[in-house]
């Protein structure tokens, strides 16, 4: 059996109880240096195929965070603007400069690259085992940030292409690099959700035995 | 605070407790029915992007998991000697059929499709959404599984498109489904490993504050 405390039902309530919640403040239940340990434990064993770890992080933090979404906001603004959006979306990315801080998900282009041409019979398949694994990263975060007691949303900025260059510009990241989520994160100012209604497993599930 | 019963340094043990393990038994050590209700567990809470559930899973139990690996076996052993490494993967194809049973991750073409009418500005994003929603569902299983007393190792045979089709083909699922990974599991028969060796986080952290 397992060495861990943690059982299965236990392991899947701590999974469940992780909701999307846009409702943040700008504070900390926890010093800076919890949430850096946080995140330094995801990357000590999150996994990726072949052990070939094209994921990066940067965490940005305090008043870091909201300079991030200023930079943000100026160009997302007249973009969304042009689409006839920004006086539904503007509330919404004030909100999301309204946290505490934010994890950006990166894909290190370089490292894909490097994985191909070490595993080449896999090469057409590493793009998208990069995005499994940042899959994988960004639910152990965002799941550890909430049972820390955070509140925690995940976007994905990547959508608007000037706007993903102005986070890496903000950021200081390489070329190579992708942003493949944005995760805001502060104290919850708003009731824990529920979570929404899924499709029956008639639909999502067949078992063959 | 969080109304569980798990820390977060509980989630991360746990998290980092789930290890790829290849060497399998055909048993289990729990009924079937748990099994599938650690699955259905996972499928009603498992995120996706606007909540657009493009994963699907089917659940290959005991003799029909050696099934599903002879015609696995059938048809990759040619393509596998034609490259001159079946003597390699073979033996590994074997103890891949020695397991107990299978999770199939797929990922629903038409769900996809469906979302990409629905959220037309956001289109362009929803093949990777689903990729990291897999990747997601894959780790809750993975994890669980583990945390139940199973030893699993993740693959990913779409790498091969005939032999994804011979998966498709036994599973009876239709045409626009994508297989994503298939994951072994069955009581294990060896120790469990150790984390493989990480990047330092200079590497893959940047913290901004």
């Amino acid at each position: 059996m397992p060495a861990t405390a943690y059982n299965t039902d236990q392991w899947l309530a701590a999974a469940k109880y992780r909701r999307t919640i846009y409702g943040l403040k700008d504070t900390s239940p926890v010093p800076d240096s919890r949430i850096e340990e946080i995140i330094k434990e995801v990357l000590s064993f999150a996994p990726s195929s072949y052990n070939t770890q094209p994921g990066r992080i940067t965490l940005v933090l305090g008043q870091k965070h909201k300079d991030l979404w200023d930079d943000i906001i100026t160009v997302a603004e007249p973009i969304l603007k042009g689409f006839g959006v920004w006086d539904k979306m503007g509330p919404t990315f004030q909100a999301f400069r309204n946290a505490y801080g934010s994890v950006l998900f990166w894909v290190r282009g370089e490292s894909v690259k490097e994985s191909q041409e070490t595993h080449k019979a896999a090469a057409h398949m590493f793009e998208q085992f990069s995005e499994h694994a940042s899959g994988m990263a960004q639910i152990y975060v965002w799941t550890a940030l909430e049972l820390e007691g955070f509140g925690a949303n995940l976007q994905h900025l990547a959508s608007i292409p000037p706007v993903e260059a102005a986070i890496k510009k903000f950021a200081g990241v390489p070329d190579d690099y992708s942003l493949k989520a944005n995760m805001n994160f502060g104290e919850p100012a708003q009731p824990h959700p529920e979570v929404p209604a899924k499709l029956p497993t008639s639909e999502t599930l067949k078992i063959i035995k």
